[in-house]
């Protein structure tokens, strides 16, 4: 099957439905839309099409590189933003609201607090439904978009001689598992170091395990020693219910100027904001600080994305 | 007058504004507007025409709906939804609010908890107003949108041959109530069913009875089985003052597959969406079941109304 | 330096921050840009440009302004509208977002209640930052469109013939502080009228008095009568602390058509509104009201910032 017709349609779910195909094709076109966004050049691809964001908890972030993506494409979006705005004040199911919305928009980008609700409603969708995040679920398109990244600020491929490390909260953080299953398919080694009440989840270490080498560090400089990639995540206060339990432990680790002098001089440190106090301010005229590039590259990957999804990227032929 | 010059500038406040003659040019611009949206067809009628909502209440189906009709045309959107966004916080009145957007943007779109308060205001806009729906009062482009959808459905005149049955709260539903009156216009008999407290209000009863025939049901079964369109509405829990009223009312009718076997084979069910529990989800895959291609038959009544009240719709020309 | 490059990519902080030369070709700029809406030329200057507003406090009346100015020269508009809808609410910085939204959006719109914090994260943004108001800080877009509205309505230039009383809280009215300072820097006579607890702060009006006349007047009629702008504010509720002061104060002055009498036959009524009071609805009809047109003059002001902070105007070439 050709690419285009494989990615017309599509809804972004989860980031187990990627191949490594799947994912060469679709960084060859994020290349291509990074180098339209930064030479502004004139683009109509998505003229006509209308996108509408649906989402059940707060994101600026995700929101609004979603919404920049659709209009650098020539095309429009459409804002949803939390349920007092919604019908689902009156009651109404998810997934009539997503039907509905489907009957009006050409795409769907979806965020709720409920693990496991956007796959489950996918199916009330006649136009490709993305995933902006499910509560301590998956975040697709930020794994993405950390992949792409890693591939941009390095310039190597993902194979077992790169080494990533991940810090912070390793237990909620949406962030950490989807990307971690996204590396493990390219076997690149993990390393984890997290508070201990913020291990990664059992389950998800084994799969891992499986898969690639992985690494626990009793250090934060242990860790970034080592580290190609130093993916550092905040403490999600939301996710706590006891305060205490939050004000325990925030500030347990934080990347310091004093802790990058540990750091290799070729590496990418990065984070999917926002952060709160887990990197130092001082760190951000670092040439290893990635982060707010990382937005950029973010913005990229969702265009690729919704340009594949809505059938509008060429697909691809070969020369040979 | 062409008819051309007679829409553009227009406010859309109240059905009983719409002669015959009116809904015919209304419903043939409609026929090609959906046209364009189901052949993605790419369209600039309304290019550099802004829209603006002006929400006093949530809606996300009407807001919605409105916003992906301007874009389809070329024009652009932008919302206020809710006061707490809105200078009103600063005391500012509705008068005023509307007078400062007509300056900034195109065409108003506003929906208001408080009944008669929009048709008051208009005198204020200097661009065409259009009513979201005002509290129990009226919900012109809804009235529309359901006349479009029977026509449509049915592939059948509005006649004194055509029997539409309406049930649920037919006090406090203002769809009801617009419909209704369109509908008695062409002479075609009402059937009610409702909730002894939730009863049509005697003074529209007696406007409905002067233009056609009115029946009214003791058992939804007997209300169902001579329908061509059986209308069903959600008992509001917003309108009520006394959360136990609701909680009463709510689940005393349910539309049932098994409900569905005592309907006409060609029939159209119908719902203003959002619903409860007033229609079971497994009728949604019977095909008489109409409620999701009336939010797209609305989408395509919207495009038509907002090219009519700007003036963008070429007049029509008499072959003749 | 050419004025063309001398704009592009331009913060608007402070009024401070604009000499004569750069007002004269900003309200050059205007004027063409009040001819297109006037006109509904198509235009497509911005294509391809995408602004964010940021707000953590409401402003119907600013934000539509700005997002009808950019959609207007056929660029497009992403709205983040108050702190709850953000990622502050997960203790992002304010720094943070700014840089953050950079990396997405070609122009960013902001406001904030805090004095003094949009200069302050201005150099986080490397796209142009345009303040929307801070506190009871500066509101310089609206100075800028109330000098244009002066210029406009009276068709003279500002000079020392011009007389200029405002009136209302002079203390926290920022809308006062910004304006006033532009027109001190003209020359431009001011007369000033507020209640007791509300007078202009004693820095400022030294400031001002060191650059032109200020007279303090005791009574509405007597500041009203030599008047050729009339610069009425509301007490704004949400500054003070207790609101029985509020109580008290507001509705201490009015301007009516009564009072309307003593005023020159030539003369502009100016509010920045939103009103709650302070000019009665009948005086609106009196051809001197120009509150209303003022609203459509500042989208002429801000389209004219916009295209010139992204460089899309052309330079000014001189003929001679």
């Amino acid at each position: 099957m050709s690419e285009h017709k494989y990615w017309k349609g599509r809804n972004i779910l989860r980031v187990d439905q990627f191949t490594k195909a799947d994912l060469d094709w679709l960084f060859a076109v994020t290349r291509e839309m990074l180098f339209i966004v930064d030479n502004k050049l004139p683009n109509t691809l998505l003229q006509g099409y209308c996108m509408t964001t649906l989402f059940y908890e707060p994101s600026t972030r995700t929101s609004s590189s979603f919404c920049s993506a659709m209009e650098r494409l020539g095309g429009s979006h459409h804002q949803i933003n939390g349920v007092k705005y919604s019908s689902v004040a009156k009651g109404e199911s998810v997934h009539d609201t997503v039907r509905t919305l489907a009957e009006l928009f050409d795409v769907i980008v979806m965020r709720h607090p409920e693990q496991g609700i956007i796959p489950n409603v996918a199916e009330a969708s006649r136009v490709p439904l993305i995933s902006g995040g499910d509560g301590i679920g998956e975040h697709p398109t930020q794994a993405l978009l950390d992949v792409y990244t890693i591939l941009r600020e390095l310039e190597r491929p993902l194979n077992p001689d790169l080494h990533v490390v991940m810090i912070g909260d390793l237990k909620y953080g949406r962030t950490i598992h989807s990307l971690s299953r996204l590396l493990a398919m390219y076997e690149v080694p993990l390393g984890f170091y997290a508070p201990d009440s913020l291990d990664l989840p059992e389950a998800l270490s084994a799969e891992l395990a499986a898969q690639t080498k992985i690494a626990h560090y009793a250090s934060i400089e242990d860790a970034i020693k080592e580290a190609d990639v130093f993916y550092v995540t905040r403490i999600q206060r939301e996710r706590f219910v006891n305060p205490a339990d939050y004000d325990q432990l925030k500030g347990s680790y934080q990347v310091t100027s004093e802790l990058m002098k540990h750091a290799k001089p070729k590496m990418a440190l990065m984070h999917p904001l926002p952060r709160v106090d887990e990197i130092e301010r001082t760190v951000d005229t670092d040439s290893r600080a990635a982060y707010f590039r990382q937005i950029r590259y973010g913005l990229a990957v969702r265009m690729a994305l919704l340009a594949l999804v809505l059938g509008k990227r060429e697909p691809y032929v070969s020369l040979a």
